[in-house]
């Protein structure tokens, strides 16, 4: 069998394990959730030797350790992969929500209800982690996922997907839910871009490179998630410790994430003050500032380019520059910035009204660090990525974010006319 | 300039308008509508005197008198157009609508409020009155349109713009807000495709073919509309008068409309008894029906083909074929309908709520007419189309379906920490 005609297999069992899935409560769907938990643990061993493989192979292949540290499974993150399925049963069941819903004039009436997406597509780098969390996610939602995770996790992916269909083999979720994309070379990733009437969505999670691919290439509708080059503006009217505060924490506490700082403003009216500070702060964090000419004023800086302030480091660099004006900020983060979250510190509410009105980005944070966008800070019990597009979901997404909607509407008889309803004679 | 800078220049134009626009209230948009509205009124000699040259040409070039006459406009017609737009300035605006919000454990203000999406782009066929909606729908919403219609209307919405544009001049609505696609060919389309990062969505309109080109080639974010293979289901335990009379509204009571029905399924139980009186009927209002084997066994019918079952007639056409069971009807929609609005006629409340569970399609509708799936029988006042794909807007379209949602979160130094979460220290 070809590659293609193999993928066409593949997938066109999880549009029809998706219709099976869809109409399931959720009960069924949390007990196959945590027979797939349990599998987990039972079968860690299994688990750990295939990662090892994969180790094996990364550090053949030189990865840096960083990257090897990404990809380790062990016991006990085993366990805790397990957890997150658990606490994702432990969530509320999105599907069959009613969003809208009332009597019309004419007495339909209409109802407009969450439903399942059907087959959800996920495209990753990285971490084996996300190929279960991915499939609980789309699971809890009523929807079958196609996992394409990064081919340096071949093995780890190929054992976590056994296990878990595996699980669902003696539950009323179908196994063919769950389903890796078969094979690993480049081709395969395109089968699914080109899979339209089969998948219905595409979530690519991993560096702007792989997202850009998706959205270029696609004919499956895509959510583009994660990238994130946030920004930190530090307004004339700051309070100057707590914008140092919020600085740090957006920069420092987790470098390597979508919602860390990666540019800092500041306005010229507070540059003097603030600067000098900052820019001492940050060096002692070992952060390596590229700042533009009106910060060097201030300390030690690498000249930023234009790039710089284009670039999402995830890592312990920023860029610095100093704005004449909150328009300016917002005309910068317009221009350098991802839509993901952009901060403003200001004791001015009017800053901060207008702030929050002109940036267009999928979160703002006024007096807070760019860090609290996370499913789990906004209180969703999980995400499954972070849109950075403005259709279907923007910012964290969570369990209603990977559903539809579906109208209904109820009638006895309702016709409509050129003047309006009438409601049929019944033969009874 | 070439074709495809004078395209970058209009949608950057475009897209600095819709920043403008974007944090405007509600005040100054519908004042600038009905700018518009009374524009279109005192120009109407120019407006139906540029649509005659439409006229002239589609005649020139033998157009079937139907199209020509969706093709032309007089007095009457411009004045319902503005009156249309009127009604649109009347509608409460769905920008700045809190969607979700609350303050989290951590004390952080969380709100998740309706914003415009930024840029529009529409590809529509015929009725330059989409000209004007479109455009005011968007303005109402927010966002900025970039206008591509029907060739065979040029003149008609080279003008009509131009009136639009004239009208937002004396408002605080940019008048870059509005704009048309320049030229005619169909590389102009193409720009539009392409124009990822200046364009947010498409909104195709049209046909089968003209979606399906665009859904394949663009690389900005598409929304489908409006084909609708719409089945009527006679169940088992259908109440057949009632059966009979919601049957002839969907297909007779306007053939041309996306939400008219194309295919009959009737349970075999009751086709005996039924489908002897439906095909009569059928054949009074002119109706043909392409019947399978079993439907021809109760009259006459023209043989339906593979085909036919798959086919949008937009015509006094109907496909019918006899199920042995609910199951059996749905899998027919399942395979064959376009996922628009599919009706189930019973009176077993198990039927309805099976059939509405495992129908996966934009709409269903129990016990009355497929006509009803209308952003104006809905109550939505207007809508811009019907989607009939499952992200971010499923069925008719109306103000909120044009809007996208941004995070605000409000804090006093709010810092996350690998144990939760830290108010930093104010400096005062």
């Amino acid at each position: 069998m070809s590659d293609a005609d193999e993928f066409r297999r593949v997938a066109t069992a999880a549009k029809e394990a998706a219709a099976e899935l869809a109409p399931l409560p959720r009960a069924p769907k949390d007990a196959a959730l945590r027979a797939i938990a349990d599998a987990l643990v039972a079968r860690s061993a299994e688990i750990v030797e295939a990662n090892a493989l994969d180790v094996a192979k990364a550090r053949e292949d030189g990865t840096a350790e960083t990257m090897i540290d990404r990809l380790r499974l062990d016991a006990g993150r085993v366990e805790a992969i397990a957890q997150a399925v658990r606490e994702v049963a432990d969530l509320p069941d999105p599907v069959g929500e009613v969003v809208r819903g009332g009597t019309l004039p004419n007495g339909l009436e209409l109802r407009q209800l969450r439903v399942p997406i059907g087959v959800v597509g996920m495209i990753y780098e990285g971490r084996p982690n996300v190929t279960v969390d991915a499939a609980a996610l789309c699971l809890k939602s009523g929807n079958a996922t196609l996992l394409r995770g990064s081919s340096s996790a071949y093995h780890s992916n190929v054992t976590l997907v056994a296990v878990m269909r595996d699980a669902l083999a003696g539950t009323r979720v179908p196994a063919e839910a769950v389903q890796l994309v078969p094979g690993r070379s480049r081709e395969s990733v395109k089968h699914l871009m080109r899979a339209r009437g089969l998948v219905d969505v595409l979530i690519p999670r991993g560096g702007a490179s792989l997202i850009n691919a998706v959205v270029e290439e696609s004919s499956v509708p895509v959510i583009e998630t994660g990238v994130g080059n946030c920004h930190v503006y530090v307004d004339a009217d700051a309070d100057l410790t707590l914008a140092l505060s919020i600085l740090l924490n957006a920069k420092v506490q987790r470098p390597s994430v979508c919602n860390a700082a990666e540019t800092l403003l500041v306005h010229e009216r507070v540059a003097a003050e603030f600067l000098p500070r900052a820019l001492a702060a940050l060096a002692e964090e070992g952060v390596t500032v590229h700042g533009d000419a009106r910060v060097a004023e201030f300390g030690d800086v690498v000249p930023a380019t234009e790039d710089d302030f284009y670039t999402e480091y995830v890592s312990l660099d920023i860029a610095a520059a100093v704005v004449g004006s909150l328009e300016e900020a917002v005309a910068h983060i317009r221009k350098y910035g991802s839509g993901h979250t952009d901060a403003i510190v200001t004791r001015s509410q009017p800053a901060a009204r207008r702030f929050v009105s002109l940036v267009d980005s999928a979160a703002v944070a006024v007096n807070a660090s760019t860090r609290f966008t996370d499913g789990g800070e906004f209180g969703f019990g999980a995400e499954i990525g972070i849109s950075t597009q403005k259709l279907h979901a923007r910012g964290p997404m969570g369990l209603p974010e990977l559903t539809s909607t579906k109208w209904v509407y109820t009638g006895e008889g309702h016709l409509r006319t050129a003047t309006g309803t009438v409601i049929a004679a019944s033969g009874e």
